[in-house]
């Protein structure tokens, strides 16, 4: 006897019913319209794409995430996409290789990711990419990254970073294994931790590992206080540039609070300069993370410049459940047996079904606000049934004032 | 010496440009607005999912065009969607348990597909189900489907049969080797194959298969020729549907010529009644099927009737380029350096870029109308640069003169 194994979804997706889906359409569109008026042109790439092809663009994270299998057509490694940005960086280096720069490209889709004990995820992302910039690109991209933030709906901060500090200890760690110390410590935020591997590190830099954990905050405060240390001139340029970068955002976008966290080390082999990471009220981990990967266009062979960031649209959804911001508004819906009326009211923009059945349940359910028989108006919530003439002129072809009489 | 691979693409997946990505997100929402305005409420679905579940409600043909791989976190075996029918059936029969029919319900996203000699291929798709229906369901699916051919600017046609017919003659088969070789000759319209293969056949059946192969054409006169013949009970009541249907149609549509093509075998293991095809001048196959499965959302665990059918918006869009028809209108483009008339021209509906360089080349290839550098207007297009003054006002807040200017 053969057992049927059980109706299942494999570990880390997920369906989304309509008021979900409603959520992320909506989310999907705005953060889309955003990109667009800023001049961002959208690309289409490929959900799985050769493994090798797609590891050259990967930090070790997002490597470490992918999912691969071997392509049955052609036995080839494939790899489903942890992340867009290597694929926009190959359509860059490739067949956009003729387009002068600066280049502005943005993308909206699912990437999948095995997430540690948590299985793979499957993930709604969306993000841009300017490449080939000038001067006041990463302040360009932390403006259109704020004026997404404002769509949302949710309270938001910016926490910008940088990596030259982090990169200046860490190359002096003596070995591996005091790198990977530092490195776990710095994540964590843990000072006793860093205390005890910095101790490895030469005596000038030792008390440069305590300070990276400690450095975040206000903007101009934290600003002073790390350069109150003793860095190098590159890690001193690096201050420059972020004062530099707050100064052009203010003049694209006007005064925004940002905070600095000069020891957040995610991604960290992958950015090259800026970095930064948005939060919101009751999201977990950050909603969206970017910064400046002057590397990665050229391993498709195209050296270019190039900044940007990626936002989680799964994190903003669940941020505003938990936050009780509403869902987007849905037109108005309604049930009728007759299919010259359902004509009318679909022209006039009201959803609406052909159908002669009236229960009220099944209106709910269908998320309709109404049913219209004859000359009779079945309301899904509690308002009692209504006979009307308003029916017969939309029949007519004048719709308003059935419409306005659905909606009061 | 090792060499590095070059930089592809696995055969049969590709990537969207803006102009083709612009064409396609365009499709999407047209088709997704005619979808919500007949009242059908949208689902997102994984792109993959446990192997032996999605084949539950997969035929033949997808079953064998499904990609499988190993899910490492769980080492399950997992297949990409080649179909996001059997998603939704599974959706309905499970969480969706308890909420009455008729349900409604749309998609829209990528199916991977193993192609034969192509290759696997990513196809956009987006698609209606109606579940649980009354009478008139395969109507009101016909007329959906009619209003989305409505909206694509192509000259299509659609193809309706019913399985009854094939049905009757293939179960008379007296073995596998003879089904096989009437479906392969009745798939290719091919008459010669069709009389030999049907040698096998009882001698009251024979001749019908033969004119199985020629039962296509305008509706009334096909179906009247159709009648003509000794068909049983069951597949003279399958005519009567599709009369029943057609009429249905019309009143919910109004008038809309349709062919009848009863040798249509295409996924003839899938269906259960009426089925529909359309097809698109410049299309080589059908853009959009459809038809009744009553007999899926039941292998979930929730009998109900069933019936929707689903469009392949990239066989849409090489149709469109094929036709000529245009491109979705762009909203108007711009680059300026100046950060307060790039926000005045965004609010009023511009895509606008902040950038000092102008040269006419750049902005072709950013897609942009024309930049806009201290009182000068430099333009993508042969136009001269220009001076103005109402650049001024745009700066100012009233930005509709210089909009105008641009349209111009």
């Amino acid at each position: 006897m053969t057992t049927v194994p059980p109706i299942r979804l494999p570990s880390g997706v997920r369906d989304f019913l309509p008021r979900a889906a409603a959520r992320r359409r909506d989310l999907a569109e705005r953060v889309l319209d955003v990109f667009e008026a800023w001049g961002y042109a959208r690309l289409i790439t490929p959900m799985f794409e050769c493994a090798d092809v797609l590891e050259r663009g990967l930090g070790a994270d997002a490597k470490a995430a992918a999912i691969r299998f071997v392509e049955p057509g052609t036995g080839e490694i494939v790899a489903l996409r942890p992340d867009i940005t290597p694929q926009i960086a190959r359509v860059v280096a490739t067949r956009m290789a003729d387009v002068p720069g600066p280049i502005r490209l943005c993308y909206e889709g699912a990437v999948t990711r095995l997430a540690g004990e948590r299985g793979q995820r499957e993930i709604l992302q969306a993000g841009i990419e300017l490449i080939d910039d000038a001067d006041a690109g990463d302040a360009e991209v932390l403006a259109v990254a704020t004026a997404v933030l404002e769509r949302l709906g949710l309270e938001t901060h910016l926490d910008l970073g940088h990596v030259a500090p982090a990169h200046y200890v860490l190359a002096a760690a003596p070995d591996p294994a005091t790198r990977e110390a530092l490195v776990a410590a710095i994540s964590r935020k843990d000072r006793a931790g860093v205390r005890v591997a910095a101790r490895a590190l030469p005596p000038a830099i030792a008390p440069l590992a305590g300070e990276l954990v400690q450095l975040w905050g206000p903007a101009a405060t934290t600003l002073a206080r790390a350069r109150a240390l003793a860095w190098p001139a590159d890690v001193r340029a690096a201050f420059d540039q972020i004062e530099h970068t707050l100064a052009s955002l203010e003049s694209l976008t006007g005064a925004r609070d940002l905070t600095i966290d000069l020891g957040d080390l995610r991604g960290f082999d992958y950015y090259t300069g800026m970095r930064f990471a948005a939060f919101a009220t009751g999201a977990p981990d950050a909603i969206l993370r970017g910064g400046r990967y002057d590397e990665l266009i050229g391993r498709y062979g195209r050296p270019a410049r190039a900044t940007g960031f990626a936002i989680d649209l799964e994190a903003v959804a669940e941020a505003q459940r938990a936050a009780g911001v509403a869902l987007p508004a849905v037109a108005l819906g309604v049930a009728t047996p007759d299919p010259v009326l359902a004509k009318a009211l679909r022209a006039a923009g009201v959803r609406t079904v052909v159908q002669n059945s009236v229960a009220p349940e099944w209106l709910r359910g269908a998320g309709l606000d109404a049913a219209i028989s004859g000359d009779r108006i079945v309301f899904a919530d509690a308002r009692e049934a209504i006979d009307n003439g308003a029916i017969q002129a939309a029949r007519a072809g004048d719709t308003a004032s059935l419409i306005a009489l659905l909606k009061a």
